[in-house]
């Protein structure tokens, strides 16, 4: 299995402090070493990067530490290989353009089987991935469902059928971010905050560190943040339902809870 | 305009030292500080790096000169902003998948105007440079053209035809990047050299620096260096004809010159 870390605020803001204990994980504080990647939103483009390494130990994930990337989107991911060899290829997330847009997808879970295919395959995986074939899989029902983009909110009734197909054959906790939206889907297990004022002090889980948000925000920033294990061990995380695709804009989250 | 930097090895070859003479190209030895990119092929996949700052002071390009990622295939490019504003749906390399391969692009020229399309649109920019329109025009076009991947090698002369129908609306120099083999076409001015046994010592013009190549290569290494200008200063680099498309696999010129 693997991990999920998704960020999704109103303003441009970086994932330095949850990336701090989310790269942990990745060899460190847990066992998801085969990979990993990350993918910002910024400005009119996604900005991705990946390594095989460990998380805790890879040179491009030290980078990222580093380097303060303000993003108004954020999707994250640590692999711990299920099926498909420990390669590039094969570490999310992946990313795919259509209608002139990029979609942006990572996965924790593991298919066994994908539904049958209406029409051409359009998309195709470059690795050999169940995840990658599940993102090639959705990309052509939406393609194919539709003739020119939809709004998010027309997408999200449909994507939530076709989430549930692909789940009826094992685990699909996943992060789908288009533009400026988060789609989190939760099969087994998936947290979620939202982080507005009055800030308070978060501590990381996974490291002792904390940061006081009151100190570093402004009154109208609002952040929500997702992630496979709540990354805090002092606030309140919500879980999601099993079955339940929730989506994100402005750091908030869009439309009713089923 | 724009410079690029291209590589094409038999065996996997970090590009530090060419990278280091043209990454000052990007706003100290020269303009092109508009942004850059640069996409290394690794195993079976891409892996892209991008920055929408000069790749003089890049923190993502100090990055890339500090940490050797090993390659057969590497696509490199300073922007100097024609069409499109500085940011990075903008920035080359552009990248997209056909056939489950992924293609990468990078252009050296402005075009004022881009072929009529006959068909659908599958690929769509995400800028709003005419690199990019470019790029997907010609993707659209192996689309509807093969049914399935052809060969680099049949799909060599029909690239010829579309590059030359696209240079007659501007300057066209471009590589193209897929799998491990690299196209490189010239409108105006590009240059290539193949270095392999026995080898020498080569120096930058762009830096006081020199590498002996025969000290860090094997006798049976093979590396082709395309650029917009020659990168060493004490080098036969030999200058491409206009109009030309070459094709470089395995750090070999493939096929004959016209």
């Amino acid at each position: 299995m693997c991990q999920l870390l998704g960020m999704n605020c109103n303003v441009p803001t970086d994932i330095m402090f949850s990336f701090e204990g989310f790269h942990r994980r990745g060899g460190l504080t847990d066992e998801h070493a085969d990979g990993w990647g990350i993918a910002f939103f910024e400005e009119d483009g996604w900005r991705v990067f990946l390594d095989n390494q460990p998380s805790a130990t890879s040179q491009v994930a030290r980078f990222v530490r580093e380097y303060p990337i303000k993003s108004r989107c954020v999707i994250a991911h640590i692999r711990k290989a299920t099926q498909g060899k420990v390669s590039l290829a094969n570490t999310h997330p992946f990313r795919r353009e259509l209608w002139g847009k990029e979609w942006i997808f990572a996965h924790n879970g593991n298919l066994t089987s994908l539904p049958d295919h209406q029409g051409a395959r359009r998309f195709q995986p470059i690795g050999n991935s169940d995840s990658e074939q599940a993102f090639c899989w959705l990309l052509d029902q939406i393609a194919q469902t539709y003739p020119a983009a939809p709004s998010a909110e027309e997408l999200l009734p449909r994507l939530q059928q076709w989430a549930a197909l692909l789940a009826q054959s094992g685990t699909f906790n996943f992060l789908l971010g288009w533009n400026d939206t988060l789609f989190a889907h939760c099969s087994t297990q998936l947290w979620y905050i939202t982080r507005q004022a009055p800030f308070t002090v978060a501590h990381l889980a996974d490291a002792d560190l904390a940061v006081d948000f009151s100190q570093v925000t402004t009154l109208n920033d609002r952040v929500a943040v997702i992630a496979t294990q709540p990354l805090t061990d002092n606030e309140q995380w919500i879980p999601f339902k099993q079955g339940e695709l929730l989506m994100f804009r402005d750091g908030q989250l869009i439309g009713l809870r089923t």
